[in-house]
Formats: structure tokens, C-alpha cells, sequence
């Protein structure tokens, strides 16, 4: 899962007693040897071999905790599939997870191997190696595992499975059936997982679904998310004269590209960022307890304002959790002839906008394409998909030609769902502390297709600190996060929904 | 010069007894040796032994046609100036033409050496080595020499050197002192000419210019060409969040700087090409008789824009010679984030325009760039010259960087002009045929500022055939073009004005 922010990280606070602190040490204990054995397993999924490595040995830990494991076959890597015996009186939790990593470039790293973990204590700005049998005496939360996939994904599998140690030990029963699946190219865009979760339904049927991926919410507090954006994307492309033309001779003549697609963007969207395409917006009204519910997220526009050095937000929303609700027209690139050390001074053939559109549940990629499409239609474009010949471009006024990209639509649970609220309750009773509920994330998750294929609610329950560095060099995971994981899994397979 | 237009060449037609038409062609042979040995000097500027001895060369032949001549120093290449001696009561007529070429790639050339003249006749669409003794018997003047500078702008040189000849033979008293002076890095943008000008400004006192470079028109008829748009440029960059962002995360909320900009371009064209900054194209009016001249042009709107392949124009003029009265205003470039292969979908950290304006003799570039940038804050843009810092841009709403580029001002002789005049009724005389008079063309020459500082009236009187492939491989000159150019010469020097 990509980070949705990623500024600075508070200390969870916890609420337990000395002894049961005491337990807990020792599964988080328990858990840095296991995380670092399972580390140790590269995990790029362009490796088929290391990712049928990583299967074994997650087959041997889930087996181990009394789950009926299997691998199951897609058309790229196989997923995990494991679950404890099911009783027919109960719900069906399903656990998602992913097993891959990014890929590494062991040079970019502080640290030789970074499918070897290694301990780091922070002294004043500066990450200092310590020997692991230093934590016999200190289990210091604060400090951290460096290495591959230890937030991103790894740390939660390892967080989940020495939670069941933990509620055995204490000889819990489970309020629900537990299901886990693991994805094998999560990093990669989870291509299989439409396909595969048609095949693999009835498996995979469950009450709810949790996703354990991502890390909470930069304030550090516990953290639930009911969703995210969807994405869809076109190309637009404008042109002038057939062949590049010296700007001399044909200045003030011949049409320039770059004017008529600036005229054409500049309709879209107002001075304050919003877009004036006739129904873009359509459908989405956000009532007083959702708003309270966004307002409630704790973070201020000066901090984000100051991370993004900017003056003022665009105007879509009134504050920053509120403009994720809507669907964003975006202008991730432009190009038109040559700029900087190449310009030439010519009439450019055409001119190009990149268009990204992040979907929210209300707008469908389709229908929000075609909207677009009419408005374009609507400045007086004749559309084309394909480059217009000489004929083409001699019978249109102006002619554009679109690219449209594929849509992977948007998922968002409704904040009242019981099993949301379920959540939020056992993660206000482990902590003490308020949870910070995500109405909708900004950006796109890959497993989006699966929760529609799946239609059950879903949610994301991150376990791992805001400042991981996860897809970079460096990637770590905080201790404390372990026991935050080991808590949070605790209360919800230890807790029964009234 | 740059091609202002170079679409197809009609045949020039001759009006001559076939008595002089006999003496003329071995004129006309005489030339073509002459060129042969000329073009085999090569003349690339930026080789300076190269240039020495093309001015060896002038040296002698100018001396020998009675000529005294000198080499101008400057901060570049030395020009080559010659004159004949002076007459008190005659008004001077100052020639200019350069000496140098622009460089040449011989694996680009259909012939071994480009500095070794070719001569080619057409089979169909083939052009076909011919060998120089099958002139003897028949000087075909629809035949072609191909090498560098056979037409830019050796070819006029040795044009007026034959024509001297011929006039000298008839034994006719020229009605002007004659000065000439020719550039050595006009192809590199004659950057020591103004400077040069200064100093030499005794030396090249005159009445009147006359600029040899360049093609006529292409419907191959006579041509005067009474000036030269100016040019010059900007480069405005918008700004988003200070690095990229993710645009899931941020869509919606951080400004786009590729919207910014299509705003403020939006506003300064409107759907027709106009350009809409205030007092743009203040102090341009056309009069009655200019629209007629301007009209007089023998081209049409047909035949431009199927070579451009675009079904409508621009609107800033009525037809292709009006919108070259008025100074443009052009997207040369664009770029934002990355197209195509590239893309990424994020919000970019800036947005980059690259304008260029041609200028007109209203529109000083100075006045011009000005009213862009009043333009620009009137958007509610912050305007800096240099990129922002973090502070800068948590402090404004909408900043832009604008980096000006120098200006080469216009210049434009009045149509009116009595040395014009007599300039049109000699070639109308010599010819037999309308006289194409372009009162300025689009492109911008590097001379603009030695006429403007010699402040005399300047024409350009072009020689050589409209489909010659200067800057190309395969310069070539058409044979008749020599004939063309001795009697133009011929008739500018043995006519006495009224």
C-alpha cells in the first residue's frame, strides 16, 4: 500500500498493567526473530523462487498456529490462503495482507544486505547500530528494524501470528472464523487478484474483510480507513500546423497547439481548483456526521500547507480530508515543442496533457471520461483517437485526440457499518486513545477490484509508523509497532461484536 | 537569410533581343566558373583560415573590377568591404551579402564534396549529373549547381562582380557610388555586426541598403522586400507544491501548476488567435494603399494553408500578408511533469511556458515584454526572476518566474521610399513583369540592428530561386537565377533615378 501521509510519528501510548507488559515483551520479543527469519527471504516478485520460498515458510508458520494452509495458483504468483477450522455459528473474518516487497538497490542502503535486518538505536539525528542481544535487557520501543518489507508487509503478517501465539497462550476463543490471504504482487499492482478471486470465492467468503497494509495516520493514533480513490486517466492531444513551422513565417497564421489546449484545460477547472465539467461532482453530498467524522482527523492545513510549501489548498473541499471526498482532475504532465536548452522557435505540431482522475464511490471512471468527452466537445473540438491525417486536419476547425486509460474504480465502506464500528471500538479499547477513522484515502489501492469483487465491507487497519520509509532504501519498523500490532490483533479476535 | 517562403519556383521570363540574350549567357558562363571557384573555398565561420581565404579571393576579384577593398576587423571575423571610387555629386547605394555558409554534412549531400559545384538537369523527379563542358552548346537555364552557398549567398556576389563586367563592356556610367560590404558569420547570427557598424559607420555611409540574401518570392517574379519582424522572448515557469507530490494524496488539494498556467495563457489569446494583453498591437494601422500592396502579393490562402494542412488561419490579419503587420505572440514550448512513456501520476512541482514574440517597427520588444508582464499581475500573479524559495512561495497566492530573452528589434523601410521606388520600376523594367513587394516578412534577420544603426532606408532585393534548399543539403542554384541577378544589377546600376 502506498503511505497516504507520511510526516512524523507519536509515541502510542499504552494502557496495559506492568504485568501484562511484561507478557507482551516477550511475544514482541518473540516477533523480532521471527520478523528477521522471514526478512531474511527475499521477496521481489519478479523472483518466482524467492516468492515460493517465502510461501514455504509462511505455510510452516501458519501450520504451526493450527491454520489449514494453501497455495493457491494464479495466472502470475500464487497467493497464501490459510484458516483456522471454521464453526458455522460464527462470522468470517478475512485478513489481507501481501507477502511481496519493492525490489531493493542494496547501494542506496545504510546497510549492507537489506534482506538482513538490522537493530538501530537514534542518537540526535543519527541512526546507530545496536547488537540484537542488547534488547534482553532493553526492549526499547523506540527503536527500530531496518530491512526490506519489515513495515511493508512482512511486520504485519509476523504482528498476526504471534497475536494468535499470545491468544492461545491465554486460551482465548476466537469470536470469529479467521481467514488469511496474502498477496504475492501486491508491489507489483496485484494483477492476478481480479481473476483469481472470481475462482476463488467460496474460499475466500467472509463477513469482513481487513487490511492490514499502510501505516496509521501520521498523528500516530490508532487508525481505520473505509476506503480509496479509484483512478482513471486520459491523453489529450491538440495540434497546429502538420510539421513544426518557423514561428517567423507563420506567427499570427497558423494555428498553435499549445494556446488551443491551454484554452481548452483553463475551461475545466476555475481559478479556485474547481472542476466546471457539467456533473463532475454529481451524486456526492456529505451530511453533518461525516463531515464532524472528517473534521475529526487530526491534523491542521498549517502543517500540511508547510510540507507542501503552498499558501492556499485549492477549494474543492474546505480542508484537506474533505477534498478527498470528491474526484480530482489532475495535469500530471504537459509538452508541447521544446523548452529550457532545447527551445527552438517554432509553431509546435501538437501539445500534449497528461490526465490523471482519482474516483471516489459516486463517480464511476466511465461516466466521469465521458463527461469530460462531451465537455471537450463542447469547446468545439472534433475528437479523433488516433493521429488525424492531412485530410482530417484540413476539415476541422480544431481536432483533438483522447487516450483513455483503464479505470480501477474506488472502494469506501459506509462509516456505520457494524463491523467498522466494531473496529474502532476494540482499537479505543486496547489504546485508550481516540481513533482516527479515514473516510476515504487519496490515493489508489490495487486490491480495489477485489473488494468490488468480493462485496463485503472492507477496511484498512494499519499497524506500522507513518515515517517507515517503505519503497525506499532504508524501509524500517518501529518496535513499539510490534506491540501496537500484537494489541490491535488481540482486541479483534479476542473481542465479540454485541 | 531564412526562407520566408519555399514552395515551388516559377520560370523567370526574359524580355531581352536575342542579341543580348547571346551576350548575357556569356555572362552567365563566366559566373558559373566563377562560383565553382568560389564555392570551392569553404566557409563555415568557425573556421577562420577558411574565411581568410575566402577573403583573399574577394579581394582580388573586386580589386580586379576596379574596386579598392579592405578587411574590417572586428571582435569576430573581419568583413570585406569594397568600393568604387567616389563621385561627390552621386548618391551611394550600399550593397550587403555575406560571404560565409552555413556548415555541412557530406554524407547528408547526394554529391561526394559540397564544396565541389555539381551541375544537374531534371529526368522527371531525378536530378542528374551532368558534366560543365555539355554548357558549351547548350546553357540550360533550368538546369542546377549544387554546393554550399551556390545561392546563400556566394551566388549573389558573383552575380554583381558579372554584372560590373557587363556593364563596363557597354561602357555605362553608373549613376551611384557603389560601396559594398560583405558579413563572415551572418549563418552564425552576425553577432560582431553591431558593434562593427559603429566603428565603420564613416566607411559605410550611404544612401541607401540593398540586401542580397535570400530567395524571391515563390511564384519566382521579382522581388523587394522593405523589412524584417524583430523578436524576442520569454519564459514563464508556474509553481505547485515545492516537490512532487503524489496525486492521489494531493489531488484536489495542492495547486496545479499546469492549470495555473493554461489560465494565464487562456487570457492572453482569445479563441481566434488575438492576442487579448492590452495595447499589444498599439500604433499598427494599415492604410488603404499598404492592404492594397499587402493584397497585391500574388499567393493565396489555399495553397498556405494545405501546405500547413490546417482548415482555418488565425484571425490577427485577414490573409497571410496582413498577419505579418503584427507583432505574434507564440507557444514555442511547453512542459510540466513527464508525457508519454514517462508519466507519472503526480502534481507537478512547476509548469513551463517558452514564448517567443516577432516583433513589428510599433512594437518595441521592450514596450511589448512590458505589457505581458502588466498582463501577468493583473492575473494575480506574483512576478519574480528567479525561482522561489520555500518562504516565497508559503507567501503568495500565484507566482511566476519570468526570465526575459534579448530583443532584436524590426525594421521596415516605407513603401513610399523614392529608392524603393526606383528599385521596383527597375526590376518592372528589366523583367517585364510584376514587381512582388512584401512589406515585411516574419522572420527575423541578424542585420536588423546594423540597418537600424545606419539609419538609411534598407531593402532586400533577393536573387535566387524560392526552392534553392539553403541551410539544407543540396543547395543548388537554378542557371537562370544568374542571368536573373547580372541583369537586376545591371539594371539597378545603369539606371539613373528621376
Amino acid at each position: 500500500m502506498k503511505r497516504y501521509l507520511a510526516l512524523i510519528c507519536l509515541v502510542i501510548s499504552g494502557y496495559s498493567t506492568a504485568q501484562d507488559d511484561d507478557v507482551l515483551k516477550t511475544y514482541v520479543s518473540h516477533s523480532i526473530n521471527e520478523l528477521r527469519e522471514f526478512v531474511a527471504i527475499p521477496n521481489d516478485a519478479t523472483e518466482h523462487a524467492d516468492i515460493n520460498r517465502n510461501l514455504t515458510w509462511l505455510t510452516n508458520k501458519f501450520n504451526a498456529r493450527g491454520f489449514n494452509s494453501s497455495i493457491l495458483p494464479t495466472q502470475g504468483e500464487s497467493l497464501f490462503f490459510a484458516a483456522l477450522p471454521m464453526e458455522d455459528n460464527k462470522p468470517t473474518i478475512l485478513f489481507y495482507m501481501h507477502l511481496d516487497g519493492q525490489p531493493v538497490d542494496p547501494t542506496k542502503w545504510d546497510q549492507p544486505n537489506p534482506y538482513s535486518v538490522v537493530l538501530k538505536s537514534k542518537d540526535g539525528n543519527q541512526w546507530k547500530k545496536q547488537p540484537f542481544d542488547s534488547l534482553a535487557n532493553n526492549l526499547n520501543y523506540d527503536w527500530r528494524l531496518f530491512g526490506r518489507s519489515t513495515s511493508d508487509d512482512k511486520g504485519p503478517i509476523v504482528m498476526l501470528l504471534n497475536a494468535i501465539d499470545l491468544l492461545k497462550r491465554n486460551n482465548v476463543t476466537f469470536p470469529f472464523n479467521v481467514k488469511v490471504i496474502l498477496d504475492s504482487e501486491e508491489e507489483k499492482g496485484s494483477r492476478p487478484l481480479p481473476k483469481a478471486v472470481k475462482e476463488y470465492r467460496d474460499l475466500l467468503k467472509a463477513d469482513f474483510l481487513v487490511i492490514n497494509d499502510g501505516p496509521v495516520h501520521v498523528s500516530g493514533k490508532p487508525t481505520v480507513v473505509y476506503g480509496c480513490r479509484g483512478i482513471t486517466t486520459l491523453t489529450l492531444t491538440t495540434y497546429g500546423p502538420m510539421k513544426p513551422q518557423h514561428s517567423g513565417h507563420y506567427g499570427n497564421y497558423a494555428p498553435n497547439p499549445g494556446f488551443q489546449l491551454a484554452q481548452l484545460l483553463a475551461s475545466m477547472k476555475d481559478a479556485e481548483g474547481k472542476v466546471l465539467v457539467n456533473g463532475y461532482y454529481d451524486g456526492i453530498s456529505l451530511d453533518a456526521p461525516t463531515t464532524e467524522i472528517l473534521k475529526n482527523v487530526p491534523e491542521d492545513a498549517a502543517t500540511i500547507n508547510g510540507y507542501l510549501a503552498i499558501k492556499t489548498p485549492e477549494k474543492v473541499g474546505g480542508f484537506y480530508q474533505e477534498s478527498l471526498q470528491y474526484p480530482s482532475l489532475n495535469i500530471r504532465g504537459l509538452g508541447s515543442g521544446w523548452i529550457g536548452e532545447k527551445v527552438r522557435t517554432i509553431i509546435p505540431e501538437s501539445a500534449t496533457a497528461e490526465i490523471d482522475m482519482r474516483l471516489v464511490p459516486e463517480s464511476n471512471g466511465n461516466r466521469l471520461k465521458d463527461l469530460v468527452k462531451t465537455h471537450i466537445q463542447n469547446q468545439g473540438f472534433f475528437i479523433m483517437d488516433s493521429i488525424p491525417t492531412k485530410e482530417e486536419r484540413m476539415a476541422h476547425e480544431k481536432i483533438i485526440t483522447i487516450t483513455e486509460g483503464s479505470v480501477t474504480n474506488a472502494f469506501r465502506t459506509d462509516l456505520n457499518n457494524a463491523y467498522g464500528n466494531f473496529l474502532v471500538n476494540v482499537l479505543k479499547d486496547s489504546f485508550g486513545d481516540d481513533v482516527v477513522q479515514i473516510r476515504i484515502m487519496g490515493g489508489t489501492v490495487p486490491i480495489a477490484p477485489f473488494i468490488n469483487e468480493l462485496q463485503i465491507p472492507a477496511f484498512i487497519v494499519p499497524m506500522v509508523n507513518p515515517d517507515n520509509d517503505q519503497h525506499s532504501p532504508n524501509e524500517n519498523l518501529r518496535i513499539g509497532q510490534l506491540a501496537y500490532g500484537i494489541k490491535a490483533f488481540y482486541g479483534i479476535l479476542s473481542t465479540k461484536m454485541n
